[in-house]
């Protein structure tokens, strides 16, 4: 939180000991929506029903509409159904559908039956696309303009209907069937003759989307052609909705945050701020997988035993030469599945960057090899022991670089997210062949090693 | 490249080999500057020369603005400076200072001395901001109006400028010192009464930055208060420019790569399409590095070479209590530095959050520590070893929680990046307190477990 949020937070707090609903209401109407929806939301639940219960229902919608999905969900479970049915009625039509579908069944029902039957219907044929996609993203309040329509008449319709639609600052336009036909900028609309008719003004070349596209191609169509509105339209070309680039800007900081997540094994649902008992739950599965990867790795130091009880350093150097292979596995991984997510990759070329990984991975391997193999005799191993790590660091630092190219890839012509679990797979592989070439090696020289 | 693309690519290349020059440009232009940039970058050397040098200026201007940083050099180098200069100055100023930049000093020098005076000093100007501040993101070309005006000759004021400015969605308000007082929507403004005045229709209460302010925090205020345009002042609140969405939704990428490569170990430089020679040598310092804390941890476990020598099976079971304390404190270290970049931890909570991910790191390492002990039994290993790997696991796995969670935190608290080098000193961490607990614990109970 802010500074300037902190302080206010505390005033509001007085206020409310104070029984003084009305100051903090007047308070909390100056400020822009994010910031007193982060108030609200740092108060308890006591003082929050208060608040919402003696707010005007437009900047009780206003902040509603700017918290979290699970922050809303926990308000509107404290209000009545009537209260919450007025309050939703005023919020914008996909934020509507996204609190709705964060309730559970019962209260959704009890909440679209208070409210108007017209707002209804439309919560529900939006809650019927997944949160995802493209339908799951859009508004339906926005204007078309039908292709014969002058300038001005344009203008004058858009000051009309302008305080209910959530955009406006760019116009589509349809033909009589609603089927869309072209774009332009109000910015284009208020240059232009008055006169002018609007299909001479509109540009045809109208960029537009599936209803069904996934969000992560439609926040990439709308940063590559820099739009602030994305049309969507059904397989019949009909206008459904638009998609404003303030819920694109969420979408990019979403992907990006499950991206990093799934390349450290996190689940989705972890925060720093569910309790610690949630946490340990999400985790642990994971964490159980992690171990039995961990005792395959241990399976092959087991098939060595004899080696190392003959020649203990070798359990010295073993962390070394997984380790390092770890470490490049991560890289390769880490370049290649941001790659992938960023659309620099395209399928063809996998091959080539696979290749380019294991090249990259045995020259850094025959690097480090050669200073690992001059300390190791420098610190008194035997010289036929660097030679083993020399050619154990080769070896494992391009299976890293064939690993963590290879997996994201593999998992993408699969069809699964490149980044989902890739990371214990990759350092499981470079584990086992780590252990695997490098004891391996010392077991066929054991009698020059010993 | 999307499919589309690649077949206006090969019938790009048909017509070259043609020498059908006019045909290929026309086939550009009905493009979207974004595609024909792509279809251009794709392109050989000689036959971009031939297209830009055949190119109106206009056209060229929009598509080598689409262009990333390093296609753009690329290009200007292949150019005579007055056509360099023309096709700059079409521009927007904010894509011409980026573009300088990335140029040697000599090639600076010769465009801007063949630029028109006028808009060499305004590149210049934007050039002396640094480039990950609002300085270096915000344009100069905006329309800003005086407080006395009428909303009818502020649109006609727009209708005049708007071509020539970059946005006109927001309309800004200075006063007569040109300093910033309001702002309003181009949609406050058609719908305004056509005598009212500005400074009954704009809003006072406008969200600006300051020209120093990190790109990060740009983002984040504009994503905070979903903001299309966002206005820079400098210390006297003289209003400077605009930074608009579309600039920020690139920063939202390039800072959400950032994090990941700094997570994965990777330099920022790195990238799939430079040659195989630079990423080694982009890679190799790192793995030089990596190599000198695996040494560190090989150095814990050469003190406990005599144990190993006793009791091989040690051996086999190090690298578990290692791996799992590396999973641990990578996952730890992902949610808590996502947490600071995402603005959810406040400082003031960090001793809680280091204590949670130490709670959770123990909880975890208790149950697999039970399952590995019970493992170990059944596969025939001594009673007590599962008792030293139990109690190993719980230590490591809290030693985990505890530098994955405060290794960024203290970083953050030195005003570094809390991501930059945070995964190898984490995996150093617990790969040295995971051989210490497990293998000192052990030395500790030698006589029980030979």
């Amino acid at each position: 939180m802010q500074e300037r949020n902190r302080i206010l937070r505390v005033a509001t707090e007085n206020l409310l000991k104070k029984n003084d609903i009305k100051k903090v209401i007047v308070l909390l109407d100056k400020l822009h929506p994010a910031d007193a929806a982060e108030i609200v939301s740092s108060l308890s639940e006591e003082n929050q029903k208060r608040i919402f219960e003696s707010w005007d229902v437009p900047h009780a919608a206003d902040t509603l509409q700017e918290m979290d999905e699970s922050e809303q969900v926990d308000i509107v479970e404290l209000l009545s159904t009537p209260l919450v049915a007025d309050i939703i009625e005023d919020m914008a039509a996909d934020d509507v559908a996204d609190l709705l579908g964060g309730l559970s069944k019962r209260d959704q029902e009890r909440i679209l039956t208070a409210m108007e039957r017209k707002d209804a219907v439309e919560a529900m044929k939006l809650m019927a696309h997944k949160a995802d996609t493209a339908g799951g993203l859009m508004t339906p309040e926005f204007i078309a303009l039908t292709k014969g329509m002058a300038a001005q008449d344009s203008i004058e319709l858009l000051r009309k209907k302008a305080p209910t639609a959530e955009t406006i600052y760019y116009v589509f336009v349809v033909n009589k069937d609603n089927q869309l036909i072209g774009v332009m900028s109000l910015r284009d609309l208020i240059i232009a003759k008055p006169t002018e008719r609007i299909e001479n003004i509109m540009n045809p070349n109208v960029i537009f989307v599936d209803v069904n596209t996934d969000q992560e191609e439609v926040a990439s169509v709308m940063s590559r052609y820099d739009l602030l509105a994305l049309p969507v339209v059904d397989q019949e070309h009909h206008l459904l909705g638009i998609i404003t680039i303030d819920d694109v800007v969420d979408v990019i900081e979403e992907e990006a945050s499950e991206d990093i997540y799934r390349l450290g094994g996190v689940p989705r649902e972890e925060r720093l701020d569910i309790p610690i008992s949630l946490s340990i739950r999400y985790r642990l599965p994971w964490m159980v997988f992690n171990l039995a990867t961990a005792f395959l790795a241990a399976g092959v130091v087991s098939l060595f035993e004899k080696s190392i009880a003959k020649v203990v350093i070798l359990a010295v150097f073993m962390p070394i030469v997984a380790g390092m292979g770890g470490n490049m596995g991560t890289q390769a991984l880490t370049v290649v599945t941001r790659g992938i997510a960023l659309g620099q990759l395209e399928f063809k070329k996998g091959l080539r960057v696979i290749a380019r990984e294991i090249g990259i991975g045995s020259a850094i391997g025959f690097v480090t090899g050669v200073i690992t193999a001059i300390i190791a005799y420098f610190i008194g191993a035997n010289p036929y022991l660097g030679l083993v790590l020399f050619l154990a660091m080769i070896i494992n630092l391009g299976i890293a670089g064939f690993s963590g190219a290879g997996i994201p890839i593999i998992l993408r012509l699969l069809n699964q997210d490149p980044a989902l679990g890739s990371g214990v797979i990759v350092t499981t592989f470079t584990d086992v062949f780590g252990f695997l070439s490098f004891l391996g090696l010392a077991t066929l020289l054991i009698k020059l090693l010993i």
